[in-house]
């Protein structure tokens, strides 16, 4: 079996239409990317199957979808105006811009030393590029400016005047549409502590180096959960989401050897964190974070406490006590749990005849088609139709008539459809078809009746 | 039945949590709104039925999700640098700022006069101002600018520099996304014109006068389809899909006095268009834009062949003739047509016993909850949540134990839940329990084993 490697599954997105470079016409936007007609199946897959697990199927959460401009005081309560910054410095000689911080980290790379820049004053990071003579990886030279902070909010401005009052930002983070939130979601959906508030949406960052793919975009859709607890059961139930993020990889067929988690030491904590966790994806780049689960106290809603004015405290009612909840918030990228799961299922196999076939292994509840509906010969359309038009009425199924039945079976292979379902001419007579496993590659005789039972048994997670 | 009004809606959003103002905690954001825990399952159930007959169950079209930062030439092309813009005039006075064509259509309204104002030119404009001494609504004073352009898109940057090779824009429609994908989605899911691509996703316009809830607001979601086919079988098509979009709403339970539709005059036509309808719905505050089906011809792909100078010409398989597709575009509003199901949906009753009950009739696919399940009392608890444990597998539910079973239906008639599910002292015998209908409040008893089913088909339209 041959390695998986970025340029393959680049190549397959586009062949075969999971993702495409963004506005390629024109010769693309800085690591923009569209999702085709198979990717967007794919990724509502994802999305769906989060908000199964984290809103359907919870007894604690509930859903939420704010806005992606919000009042410019939550990004100064946040913090972000202040502090949601990169630190850039550029080359002298060739202008070139570059963030200190991976410039240090390279360096590490190179030297096989370990170490984490996360939270090195901008003096320490001067020096230390200063001393070790770290070159600027466009031109050579080692002369850099200092560090200036750049901040990774886009802004844009409101209204017909653009001048600092009308200025606003995209989102950085779902996170603080729900912050804000929480005392008018508790009050609808009358919660009560312990629950949550979950969110998919789109956020912004203005990154310097976006990059990998889909790894690292400055557009780019967040699934977060924010679970408010009692303070001093906070340690706990960030145990309980942590597994419960793993279970939810696991039960999607993640292999066990894609993914670790990686618990922060103390030393690398925010100081308002009492416990963070990287579940992290082992791409063909290396190690990427994939679900960041962190442990935030109550700095959150103190913050925004502070900043607006308004009592975002929880009264227990059994207790009467007054408190400002902690919170657990496991924050996921859609884009990257979807890139991991192209690059997990992606198989190169040799079959016994010798002949080689790409299969993506998805679990059919990801897959973009649940099934493919084959006519065996052109003269059975009508009715192979019939069976397909029963079976779009429930689930995402592919129509296709072109090629002989074992290049439609290579065609589905490749873009991981669990079913392929051949009407046959025995099919008129005993209303069967033929049903072929995606990875057993065997084939069975299933009435056309059962089939919708058999297709859907396959959703479950 | 006494009628709804917008106020009724607003406020049942609010403390049901379908709709909370944007950044309320900080004052709000001039027209933002958050879809809480209901509206967001409302609004995705809509995105879904849409998806559902638009994609899934289509054999023309297939799905899209291109990114909402675009290369700024996409939008040269598309005419939205150049012509997407306001009439802008100030009052010289009190230096308020309105848009000349809405004080020209307030003075219309006003006068009992029809007429459309649409493509008349800034001067025309200004003289009907001045000639028919439109007074400033602010002020009272008839003394303005002339009319200054002010294109809706917003604007920011991207990378580290802000100038005008870095300017970007939030698109203003999702349709451009589609066009300059054309070529790559054809050849990638090997579609055959007539064909057509679809796709949900946010959208941005810097109105002016953004209003009535979430009808008119600066951050929207569009749900577009741009269907392909042959030169001159353009209108059959067209109506093809304006029937297709009068049945959905129908099929979804949209009332027949809640729509009209309206064809465009000949004089009202885009130069570039065929034909043009709206679907227009009832709001309290009066009819309103739902869905714009347009016949765009080839002016969109051919707009971008001239600025891309790729060729995006399609090449018959079957005759080898090589030609541009003519498009029909209709193109729907998901936060308007929401908006559109929850004032649809909203019915006031009088029941036998005399007193009232506020009900959502949501069609079974669109409610938030499908079902909700009580336990009769507190020890049957742990025998009730398993119902609801088994159901949440599958569908959006609801567990209420709090109050009298009475209190809990109006509840769940107030936010649409059509089945309410009584577990009782019987139930542990029987394996029975109470199903009430939300329309017609009759009761039945159900066995257990049954209520997937019976939620599964109330789902289908």
């Amino acid at each position: 079996m041959s390695k998986v490697t970025m340029e393959k599954i680049v190549s397959l997105s586009k062949t075969r239409g999971f993702v495409f470079p963004g506005s390629e016409i024109y010769g693309g936007l800085a690591n923009t990317w569209d999702y085709g007609p198979l990717g967007v199946e794919l990724k509502n897959n994802v999305k769906k199957a989060w908000w199964k697990k984290f809103v359907q199927e919870s007894k604690y959460n509930v859903g939420l979808d704010a806005s992606i401009l919000m009042n410019p005081q939550a990004w100064v309560a946040s913090g972000h105006v202040g502090g949601f910054a990169d630190p850039l410095m550029d080359c002298k000689a060739c202008k070139a811009r570059f963030r200190a911080d991976k410039l240090i980290e390279d360096h590490f790379a190179k030297h096989g030393k370990e170490g984490v820049v996360d939270g090195w004053p901008h003096e320490q990071m001067e020096a230390y590029i200063r001393e070790n003579h770290i070159k600027c990886p466009e031109c050579g030279k080692a002369d850099f400016t200092g560090i200036r902070q750049f901040n990774l909010m886009f802004k844009t401005f409101q209204g017909v005047t653009e001048d600092s009052s009308t200025q606003i930002y995209l989102r950085p983070e779902t996170a603080q549409g729900i912050f804000v939130n929480f005392k008018n979601v508790q009050r609808a959906s009358r919660k009560k502590v312990p629950f949550g508030i979950a969110q998919v949406g789109k956020s912004f960052r203005n990154e310097i180096t976006p990059g990998n793919f889909t790894f690292r975009t400055r557009e780019f859709e967040q699934m977060e959960l924010e679970f408010f607890c009692a303070p001093g059961e906070d340690l706990e139930w960030f145990d309980y989401w942590k597994q419960y993020c793993l279970d939810w990889l696991k039960n999607l067929n993640m292999k066990d050897a894609s993914i670790r988690s990686r618990d922060h030491a103390k030393e690398e904590l925010s100081h308002y964190s009492n416990a963070t966790t990287d579940i992290e994806f082992l791409f063909p780049f290396g190690w990427g974070e994939l679900w960041g689960i962190a442990d935030r106290t109550d700095f959150d809603l103190k913050a925004h406490m502070t900043h607006s004015g308004e009592d975002l405290r929880y009264v227990d009612p059994m207790t009467n006590e007054k408190y400002v909840p902690y919170c657990i918030e496991p924050s996921l990228g859609a884009d990257r749990v979807t890139l991991a799961f192209l690059v997990d299922a992606y198989e190169e196999e040799t079959l016994e005849d010798g002949s080689d076939r790409v299969v993506m292994k998805f679990h059919p509840a990801l897959a973009p088609f649940k099934a493919a509906v084959f006519p065996l010969a052109k003269k059975l359309n009508d009715e192979a139709v019939k069976v397909f038009e029963m079976l779009s009425k429930e689930f995402m199924v592919d129509y296709d008539d072109s090629g002989s039945i074992g290049k439609r079976y290579r065609r589905h292979d490749e873009i991981g459809t669990p079913f392929c379902i051949t009407f046959d001419f025995d099919s008129l007579e005993d209303g069967q078809v033929t049903v072929r496993d995606r990875d057993t590659m065997t084939q069975k005789r299933v009435p056309i009746a059962e089939l919708i039972d058999l297709i859907r048994e396959s959703q479950a997670f």
